[in-house]
């Protein structure tokens, strides 16, 4: 592209007149407007999250119990001591701790002889050295369960439901594939099948295995469970497509310890006018055990801190209580998010909206709320500022897994709590997501540095109007 | 991200009813609302222009005039033919041929000594050997207007305006550096300077120059000229931020020669109810001679040819001729553009609208028009089917430099005549413009898949309603 000419054409909407027609307080609209310009300037020209995320994937991935996810514990609190907020601490939680091992190998045997890229599922037991059986591709767990009984008994279930890539926003695909991962296992055994080996949950077609949480049950036998590269799925199911019988051998050696001590990282900038309500802004430390963790949740991570640090470093005084949670152990248990929303409880802590990000750094497309219509209606009321910067999603949606207790009815202190997930575009997410390519390498700076701006944004919107 | 539960929570935007308040005949937004669903879901399951695209790129880069431009030009009749479009031809234009040739040498001379990644802007005359001299740092034309009468003379200025990183619009930043490397060179040469050097227009820090068009004029003794990384650009001004003299030597070949004979390729379905109307969609089949021009323009060459393949998988009988146009010589010349243009004036053919796709295969944004405020809401109309896929920007702006000499009042055969840029995400555009990094590689399947889909429901909204 050459563009010499025209060019003030070009549409600025970063510089239009705000519309205000559809701002809650229209008198206050234009020092909003000015305010949010100043964020994003400051995240553009000074950010800080794209060295914070160098910075942090350099530890490596995070799963919860390694020692890299003790050192991101410990990285977490060092940054936000340098950024001096008002008060650190770290929050003890118990966590899983599960160890991969170091073999992932999978071979389709016989004639057809080649290796399959796999990675153990997270949890999954071992096989105690190689597991031969005979091999059997259903689609999903429906496909599972329309098979006759008997059918999978001593065999490796295949489980090779694709993403479907007709959805627009690629989470839809993934919760429809899901379930096959996370309860194959468990569906499997009680079928009688000795294994299962899952498609990676990706849009592509790549040659990298996509890990992730699975579950047994206490009433179901263990049975191991990996997942394998699209592209080995692929050349699964044309060799198993001629209807002759396949058999491969899968050998991991996970192992799983005792629950660990780890933490949750906290650190809040003390409001000037009710402090008592408590805004906070999230993501999660821990990582799957391949990758650096730098989209999932690395991004996370680095959008929360630096989205206090923005409002920090233009002075703003905060009317509430502004704090970031940096999670631990959202891949596989949840207890942080669980374990911070126990002590919320405990303590009456009064939370009056809570934003996740866990989807990722790229360019910011909006944010979701898990409310009425009457928060879907205050959220869609900053259309008009946020709209210049790109965002133009503002929806019933989910907020965020580690954000997600704190809004149930056990924990939920203020019966008003907005849950708010950013939402970043989506087409690259599974991409990377839980495999060795979820690396700093693939996160954009400027893509990561908007997604700040506007959790920025959106807190000093909520703290100006909550 | 785990995202188990609450998955029914997220926005299904590409299911939601279709929102036809804004929209122009309520009464067929149905059926619009489903052919536009079937458009997304044959681009995403069945489309064609990644693999497309990945051929192109093949060829390697495609500068005017070059070997692999006639190559991309038998490539495109053969794409089209295959497809099966009622009309295909060639459409002759002779286009400018420089060639870079095989030196591409700078260094920083004396203590400081290092050598500097550069390329010849594109239309640079040759150094003829090394070219020795002392360098001085401008901030823009501007920095060198500013300059005592002298300051240059016998001088390399070392132009370096960075792209400001506020805009959130890339091309905006773009547009307010990209005079100092098109003018660059008459001003400095008129300001007696030997040669220019030009910080890479690029939002990021890296080790890659990035090339482009410039301009020489008849009146202005010709100097060589050269684009340098901004990591390089960035060391440059560090060492010259001491006020210490520095010399640096400069060594490129180019040559200019003879205009050559190419073509713009076109294929065409012919209109079932009214052919004498034309649509055109197109990008430009030559690019830099650097990198394989994936985003700039591989990507808005398979985009136009996929979104006519669509319409045509589909079953679809264009009220209007549907035309593609793989304009050659966008980048130094516009020649194919300017051709067409003329062709089509002499011809006394009507098009009624004409779209572009040159700024990369990303994410969908939306569309711009050049058009007068009737043409903007005619196309705003269209908000409501096209928001549940992702487009947002429905704006006055630019259409694109190939379709522009269309529009031109001594072209303009209608006077009602639209002129449409389809404006896909433009965070990562510069990251990979006129480099070594524009490559197959960095273009996302579903990213371009989504843009195809895009601009084919755009041409079916204007062919049933224009």
């Amino acid at each position: 592209m050459l563009i010499l000419i025209g060019f003030t054409l070009f549409p600025l909407y970063a510089f239009q007149p705000v519309d205000g027609s559809m701002y809650k307080s229209t008198e206050t609209s234009m020092a909003d407007s000015i305010m949010v310009r100043r964020i994003f300037d400051e995240a553009l020209v000074n950010g800080q999250a794209y060295e914070n995320l160098r910075d942090l994937c350099s530890i490596g991935h995070r799963l919860s119990g390694s020692e890299n996810a003790d050192n991101a514990v410990d990285w977490g609190v060092e940054v936000l001591e340098k950024l001096g907020f008002d008060t650190i601490y770290k929050q003890p939680i118990d966590v899983p701790w599960w160890e991969r091992g170091n073999i992932s190998e999978a071979k389709i045997l016989g004639k057809d002889q080649a290796f399959l890229r796999i990675l153990a599922l997270g949890g999954s037991i071992s096989t105690n050295g190689k597991l031969v059986a005979e091999v059997i591709e259903v689609d999903g767990i429906e496909g599972l369960k329309a098979l006759p009984s008997g059918a999978v008994k001593g065999k490796i279930v295949f489980y090779n439901r694709p993403m479907d890539p007709r959805n627009i926003v690629t989470f839809q695909s993934y919760g429809g594939c899901v379930d096959q991962r996370y309860w194959g296992a468990v569906e499997a055994a009680k079928a009688g099948a000795v294994a299962v080996m899952v498609r990676s949950l990706t849009t592509l077609n790549d040659h990298h295995p996509h890990t992730g949480s699975m579950a047994y049950v206490d009433s179901v036998h263990k049975i191991p469970a990996v997942a394998v590269s699209t592209s080995d799925a692929d050349r699964l199911h044309r060799l198993l497509s001629r209807d002759r019988p396949l058999s491969l051998s899968i050998n991991i050696n996970p192992s799983t310890h005792a629950d660990k001590a780890s933490f949750n990282v906290i650190g809040e900038i003390k409001g000037s006018v009710d402090p008592e309500k408590i805004i906070i802004v999230g993501g999660h430390l821990d990582s799957w055990d391949v990758g650096d963790g730098a989209h999932d949740d690395g991004a996370g991570i680095v959008h929360s801190i630096e989205a206090l640090r923005l409002l920090k470093s233009l002075g703003y005084q905060p009317r509430y209580t502004l704090r970031v949670v940096l999670f631990m152990n959202e891949e596989n248990g949840n207890m942080g998010g669980k374990g911070y929303a126990a002590k919320a409880r405990a303590w009456n802590e009064n939370h009056i909206a809570a934003i996740e990000s866990d989807r990722g750094g790229f360019t910011p497309r909006g944010f979701s709320v898990q409310g009425d219509s009457n928060q879907v209606a205050f959220l869609q009321s900053f259309r008009g500022l946020l709209e210049p910067y790109g965002l133009h999603i503002f929806e019933k949606g989910y907020g965020g897994v580690d954000i997600n207790p704190l809004g149930e009815p056990k924990n939920k202190v203020n019966p008003n709590l907005m849950l708010l997930g950013f939402v970043p575009d989506s087409q690259r997410y599974f991409d990377f997501h839980h495999s060795e390519t979820d690396v700093f390498e693939n996160v954009n700076q400027r893509e990561l540095e908007l997604g700040c701006a506007s959790i920025a944004s959106l807190i000093y919107l909520l703290d100006q109007n909550l």
